[in-house]
């Protein structure tokens, strides 16, 4: 079980060095040792989401970030503009929905990516928008969106911009404080690289002011005591956390600062740059446009003649490589390779590598070995 | 860091096993393996809670598993009696109140246990009453509740019966089935003895057509996506579980099962007299009453003439063993001393030596060695 490369887009396989952390000896949460982990790691966390202000950490999936950065600063009857182009952009808008917030779709074509101009029409024709939320990228679909081109039409605009960075934080830019995010949130199990079951937020000081106002709905999740615990000195967390899991997120952030952020991402584009080279090569279909294709996902068309079983089923099985399937009405359709987190040329062979064998042993493709081929030009 | 003694009210001492489940290698959680290790948890998690019915973890502190308990089956507007002798009794209706639900608080003074009288007359006062909840061990106070008793009276009536065993459940009886309670949860860091992070539930038939009747305002704690999820063959979770704290749940269960639920219960029990009857020797005075005193946390007054720092600083910067304080209004008045999880005669001896040798050393008290001579006759 432990020969499987996973190349999901999330969980990723996790560092020796981060795996290691977490068998250390749990410690007292309420302890000024704990305190001490805690302040590094959510600065380090602010490093990442490049934010002067704190972040802070949540014990629970990215899920519950989501719903702690809408619920917190949307009040029940307000209205929330949520961009829905998949899976994650349809929950947020389930979120705001359980949270008693009055939702609006912009609905965008799976595979595509929203136009800061559909957002501009979108707030100019309805004032009641408090906020907005974007996925960054659409883990589901595979498509970056323009975020850094959004908060440039959000600055005009009073509503809150709220970006989930999920999968992206970490392998693709995200300049929290130059691109105008107001809510930033982020799991711990994709870029970042550590193991899952802890989320980080970041928040603006307008988004603070509408945390201080918003009479939210939500106890474990309710920002004001999470700033409030998050702030003394030493911090803590309103209730017990994952000690273990924030030892991994710790180690995690140091081998992002150790290997440079900036290269990190360059790192990822490389991959999906790749990747997207080796999809071409072996004949196979982009799921996404291929201009707004993300830097950690790379979506692709299920050729015919195969089945999503049969498929992804001897990648792992005969290969040892995990693909993730479609979700929702993609699922059969689509499969997608996650490149996150430690992830350089050799994991990219052994994928494509499968991939091509699996594909030509089903008589799909005639050369199974144009994938590999395909990789190790793109990274010369 | 690693060699201070966590005598704590969680989290508590990890075993080496448990800490070494964590450190291997993340899996998908929607693989058929992951979902071999899931179905195995919660069947061991129901053994624990002595349950016919299934088990669900939530990835969050046992906090997150309180609110999903309520939030799920009373609606907002419907009313709870909350008994309140401690903080987790006051978080319970914290919980309600910040759902929407109606709140009617049970007052018990604090060190003491509710009587099932008590609340047989506040059920018979207010028809209007949906649901009860009580805190099996009230942590802030080291006061057990009679959770039997109470289901007897609770049997008589429609209201549901909520349960909190976050520092019980491994630890002091519990019997799900027999006591008649609808929903009961539970933290991994506390009797369990793993590290913090992941919470269990379980919903007696009555709970769950509550939960298909209500409409709760939460996301990520929503208990009907959870059961769905978690009802699937294999099962899984709603929103990407911490794999690596599923991997401790199933090995600290595995270990409670080697030694034998009621053999650990009568282990924690024997902790509990032993600590007691420590506390007495060296001339202490317990904050509960004796009769309600807890298996797994003894609460001790603060002796004059030392203050909570110089105390608990010595005791664990002299002699490397971690005390909890007081919390809210206890703070400085009160010492609790866990004896949760694997805690046996000799972490009972290190923890009544370095407590006799501190107050000696204070001038407190003059015979350092009572207590640990306690704990050798009340082992003998």
């Amino acid at each position: 079980m432990d020969d499987i490369l996973l190349m999901l887009p999330g969980p990723t396989t996790v560092h020796p060095r981060v795996l290691n952390a977490m068998s250390k000896a749990v410690v007292n949460h309420r302890s000024a040792k704990f305190g001490e982990i805690l302040t590094e790691t959510t600065q380090l966390m602010s490093e990442v989401f490049q934010t002067p202000n704190k972040s802070y950490l949540i014990t629970g999936s990215g899920t519950a970030a989501m719903e702690a950065g809408i619920a917190n600063t949307v009040a029940p009857g307000e209205k929330i503009l949520n961009v829905v182009g998949g899976k994650f952009g349809e929950r947020f808008m389930k979120i705001a929905n359980a949270n008693g917030i009055e939702t609006k779709e912009l609905a965008i074509e799976w595979g595509t990516a929203v136009s800061p101009k559909q957002i501009e029409e979108a707030l100019n024709a309805d004032e009641d928008i408090k906020a907005v939320s974007v996925i960054h990228n659409e883990t589901s679909t595979g498509v970056t969106a323009p975020i850094e081109e959004i908060g440039k039409i959000m600055k005009n605009y009073d509503a809150l911009y709220i970006v989930d960075t999920v999968s992206s934080l970490g392998g693709d830019k995200v300049d929290v404080e130059k691109f105008g995010v107001d809510v930033c949130l982020t799991g711990s199990q994709k870029c970042i690289a550590a193991p899952p079951g802890m989320a980080a937020i970041t928040l603006s000081d307008d988004a603070w002011k509408a945390v201080d106002k918003v009479e939210n709905n939500t106890y474990y999740l309710d920002m004001k005591a999470i700033r409030k615990s998050g702030d003394k000195i030493p911090p803590e967390t309103p209730y017990t956390p994952s000690v273990s899991l924030v030892y991994a997120m710790n180690e995690a952030l140091k081998i992002i600062k150790e290997e440079g952020l900036n290269e990190r991402i360059a790192r990822h584009h490389k991959a999906a740059k790749a990747s997207v080279s080796a999809v071409k090569a072996l004949g196979l279909e982009l799921f996404a446009d291929e201009a707004v294709s993300s830097a950690t996902v790379t979506a692709v068309k299920m050729p015919e003649g195969i089945s999503d079983s049969e498929f992804r089923g001897t990648v792992r099985g005969k290969y040892g490589v995990e693909l993730a399937g479609g979700q929702d009405h993609l699922k059969g359709n689509i499969f997608r390779i996650g490149h996150m987190g430690n992830i350089s040329y050799k994991e990219l062979l052994q994928t494509f590598g499968a991939i091509g064998m699996t594909l030509k042993g089903f008589g799909i493709i005639d050369d199974a070995g144009a994938g590999v081929a395909s990789i190790t030009e793109s990274y010369l």
